[in-house]
């Protein structure tokens, strides 16, 4: 099964948004990207319509961008 | 246990979201409530702190707002 991908940049908000999410999703069904970290990762995050983070990439290519972070163009 | 609160207004971008998020959420710990048919419950949205929809409003309290269909503004 394709995972999902939940990005996000390290900030308070993306840290509380992330462990609410990973309290639906199997740890082992979402795999967790820093872009902040992995600046290489910012151009498949946006190639899948990521915009801002924190964003939640499902297995069957929705977007759910959740509550405002950071926007993708400032992880640049 | 308390269920979370799924607020949508009806918008196709509403619906897109609740089905991905009932994916993970099972419908029995997942209350749903159509703002737009439901005005009464406007306000308890935003006391509980939603200030878009669609909205998730966990059972710890947290709010996560989920890409960006309406204003609560402009659901009164």
């Amino acid at each position: 099964m394709k995972k999902s991908i939940f990005y996000h940049a390290g900030c308070p908000l993306c840290v509380s948004a992330e462990q609410d999410i990973l309290n639906f999703i199997p740890e082992n069904e979402v795999e967790v990207i820093h872009l902040g970290q992995d600046k290489a990762k910012v151009r498949d995050a946006e190639a899948a319509g990521v915009q801002s983070v924190p964003a939640l990439v499902l297995a069957n290519g929705n977007v759910l961008h959740i509550n405002f972070g950071a926007s993708i163009e400032d992880l640049k």
